[in-house]
């Protein structure tokens, strides 16, 4: 058990480095009878993919997979639904010059303290390639949930000090109109904006997104540790470059007297819902049917290019200097691994539900 | 698995309501040979005791405990610990007025729609009366960590809008000089002062306590899916009335940029440093032997004096007024519970550590 | 983890010592909206209790439990239930004569060596004891599955080398009607007689039980690692004593052609059924929906009355003698045993069997 | 959670069908450091390889693998270790025969009721294919094994009514001598014999195999439900067509007095031993020393030649016709799959148990 499992009913297990054969997924769990979309994983990948605009990484990553096992006649037969992308060129590129240097804020140090060995091509096993296969993770999760009228949606709501006015309403249609995946056209501009000059200077930035999920049943979560926004919270701060986690409130709360906060019921010709939305859609750990509101906080990408102070690995004074390709800003690409996490933990969590009530299991009773 | 259960190696599972017969925990995996010392565990429950100030409920509560099983001759011997505390005084108090009401906020509606039933005595089950157990749970895990040179120290760093300047060097002996439990005692009045104001109004207000872990030794943690901050946020955000978890630089991380936020390594005399720790003491999930921090948010206490709109069981309009003893502000008892969850954290990843290298299996190799 | 709990949703773990303050169980997802029956968990651990008749332990132990947790007006709540059993007498009666010895297949050394210390009151945590807790565990499953139209019924097969005869049709109705519980009364009387002689010679006897599990719905279980005849096997081989496990066929099928092994299916009137049941009810490590039947298979206790060679803590040859009071043969007392434990893997399996196919997930595929 | 991982911290999850793309596994926990003997993995696989003697099905299948992440200048890296056999042949061969019909003691029926869909073509998930990933599994578990000292060896000791006389003396050596893994020549011969008359018979038989864990150290294992034989019980009975499981004595403990069945413990020259070993090497579910023996009983195979009663889907009558080649005995091959299984159980319990004891975790207590 080193890590690579996440979830109980609907669970995944990745694998795969940056630079070996490549990245895979095992979904243990997948229930039997869906279609599967392999166009849908496809275009989610599409999404994550490098390359796709001026202001993520150039680099060149293959999103072809292969789907190995688990479906029959185009359908999930309950079994082991395991996919591998294959990486494209696995050449050992040139990495001598950090192969015994520790780069700042990377994985390096730890990865090689812990493990006495490090796959240092590209980051290895740390490197945000995996999250490729969580995206696939997600995007069959999603098929389901879709399915039960369940929708999410995450945008770009910050990049360094551009933050989106709190107080325009989100159209999220237009997520994936501009590069930036920020729903308002001048907003995103600005972002745009301030990523080309930071990449220009070879430096990288921070930013935030914020996701949302619609249509929820009630009901859905656990109480004590499992409970649902504690669930997404781990499931958010797994991915690589996450710093932070709230949700509903979240910080603001600090500041927020009981009166303010507390999300008053009322009855809406029927149906159940809160006048305010402080609680982000769960209380006690479990979603009373609002929208799930959370916002995850990303550093800049670690790898820049100006010269950096560092050890190498027998502990002596070095230089590091970035010559690869990298990503300015995570953010942009972050999006879909944001919501195929949050599809992940919200699907899992609807398994585990169903075994709740008596009353559900016995019939006539 | 309805969620009691957290840890793998050291794994607790907690039980207990509010105003049943008591609150509880087994710890399975609790390493043999510890003397068990009592005296620290019911030192630390007072800490999070009701009643232990002006700022705090004044309900009582027993905080007195038994072993129930896994210590012979005072030393743990590797068997389950379980621990009970009964509550006091289970008489069924008046609950009447809130028994067919869903108070704002709280978990009373979303515990009724999952479960179809509820102990609406002082929230039953989703009461933070539930931490006394995870409290006891992390004095035990403590114990150990200690030895091993390993500390843990919370404080509270902000109330509403009175914030601990980050400028000032903390001396963590003075946490519990004052009743706040924030250790710089002219902002520790403020506080203090500031939920007195908010006390007699009837209201509540939120807050955030800062936590720091050290003595790490270079290695804990896992990567991908359980990553080491990824655990203490699930841990953080499992807490009751807990908005938001960031470590290291977290949000502020948003507006940064690599140049600055990378923490660059130095050899001191031997020793492997970084001249920062934006990284928080992690690094790609993994502990890189600097001081572990983080920072974690709470909502105001939802149970408040003036009379809110709300709905009953039947999705009727209704009123509901707090009558019942409550917290203006749960930061200062919640300091050892955030102590108590890092430290079962902590002390998991280190047992799971121990398996991680062939060299360290294979004696002579 | 040290290996107290088991199952997945519907999950036990249990903690206590035989010479402690008690024996406990905390079930976590048991379904809501039980009522929960005392009486029927109470009656099943009398089935279980030392001191029921001549031809077991006359030691006296208390099976009186109060119910922690769980349950609000008589209702479980979906909270985790806590059940515990007080030890009535936990004196420390004379053990020295056993406190530096290893007694001869007990668990007194390899706990020792494991732990580097024992509570040897008793046999502590490695005593039968700790089966008390499992029967209350079974004996709320049994409730729901009671409820579900499934039924468990274990019995005596074989004491020593009387043995059942197969041919012989059973009336689960007399299972309890003698004292070693075997549902024909002759061989129930050969059986007994020959306990009672083993008795007096101061030794003790092995048997086997045999369990049928009725009622099954189709598609209960799982493929691969956790087939529901694997998760069986683990149940009862957890169980003290317990040498062996065969399900259908068992060791039989080893002499066996698949011309006789197979069940043929055959329509009876619109259910699908097999002419032969080898199988055992499962196909695949999947309930076919026939009976489920196994077998289990009980050393002779370890405690005997004359005096055995032996060493001591620090590896001196010694001599154990007998002289506490204990069962000539476990099977009797076991029988609630083997009926608990499946009844806890059949439940938990069924529970999470319910969120298998998309078609029951998502209403109007 | 659809039952495809085993194991704790030394993890396995499997995946693949008989007639799909191929069949793999994802070994999570995997020690980092090991120089990874591909040459010794493959051996493993071609001892589970059909087509490998007369005795054993003619099918042919792939053995050879791809190591597609893990491995690292050839040393395993503590990430995911992912092997993949691609399945040789895929093309549709027809099944039309069996498609709409349930093959009598297969795993269609319970399949297709479960799932609601069923990959029919070789038995898809169902079939033993899936135990060539297992091998994988257990052979890189077993090289770290041998390098504690630590051999496991299993034989076959009985095929139909031809059973291994137990006062032979075994010489391990010999068990790969002879294409049925007896290691006693005469009866090995006439074992061979009767599978070769039951083949011509088109029809299949029974047998069981014994497996010895030798180089054992005292103290692992787990109390309570993961007893050691429990684990290992699971990992059996999980073997397609195993139908029974036994320890140390097993089922002829049934028959046995205390006085002879205690094992005495005696000091040799230092070293604790027992005289005799009818606790298996287990007691109270941890190891003592002595070597580990356990049986596995295996059903006849349920593929024959001659024409079967049984339904189609619809319900309606019909007859099933064994054409394919399919083995007759399924010992043989078995042999190298209850190895691995054992490995796979002893490395996971060995990696848990370097946790227990305080005094192992704190340096200079």
């Amino acid at each position: 058990m080193a890590g690579n499992t996440f979830g109980t009913l609907y669970r995944i297990t990745t694998f795969g480095e940056s630079h070996g054969k490549g990245i895979g997924i095992v979904i243990d769990g997948c229930p039997s009878g869906l279609e599967l979309d392999e166009a849908y994983i496809f275009s989610e990948l599409q999404r994550r993919k490098p390359g796709q605009s001026k202001i993520v990484t150039q680099r060149h990553e293959n999103e072809e997979f292969e789907v190995l096992s688990g479906v029959f006649e185009g359908k999930t037969t309950g079994a082991p639904l395991a996919i591998f992308i294959r990486n494209q060129d696995q050449r050992s590129k040139d990495y001598s010059h950090i192969m015994d240097k520790y780069r700042p804020s990377h994985a390096d140090y730890t990865y090689s303290k812990k493990y006495g060995i490090r796959d240092y091509r590209g980051g290895g096993r740390s490197s945000a390639r995996e999250t490729a296969a969580r995206v696939i993770g997600g995007a069959v999760a999603m098929q389901i949930l879709l399915k039960m009228g369940i929708d999410i949606n995450a945008y770009v709501n910050q990049v360094g000090n551009i933050k989106l006015d709190s107080n325009i309403k989100i159209d999220y249609t237009k997520i994936d109109d501009n590069i930036i995946r920020c729903p308002h056209s001048e907003t995103a501009s600005q972002m745009i904006d301030l990523i080309t000059k930071i990449k220009k200077q070879g430096d990288t930035i921070g930013g935030a997104i914020h996701c949302n999920i619609s249509g929820m049943p009630v009901g859905v979560g656990a109480p004590v540790f499992d409970k649902l926004h504690a669930e997404l919270g781990k499931a958010m701060l797994s991915i690589n470059a996450v710093k932070g986690f709230e949700f509903g409130s979240g910080f603001d709360a600090v500041t927020m007297k009981g009166s303010a906060h507390n999300d008053a019921f009322e009855n809406k010709d029927g149906k159940i819902t809160t006048k305010t939305n402080f609680s982000g859609g769960i209380q006690g750990g479990i979603s009373n049917g609002m929208d799930i509101t959370f916002n995850v906080a990303f550093k800049p990408v670690a790898t820049i290019i100006p010269a950096q102070d560092s050890i190498d690995k027998d502990g002596n004074d070095t230089i590091v200097t970035g010559k690869g390709r990298h990503d300015p800003c995570v953010v942009p690409r972050a999006v879909p691994i944001v919501e195929s996490m949050a599809a992940i933990v919200i699907l899992d969590h609807i398994l585990i539900d169903r075994s709740t009530r008596l009353v559900d299991l016995v019939s006539g009773l």
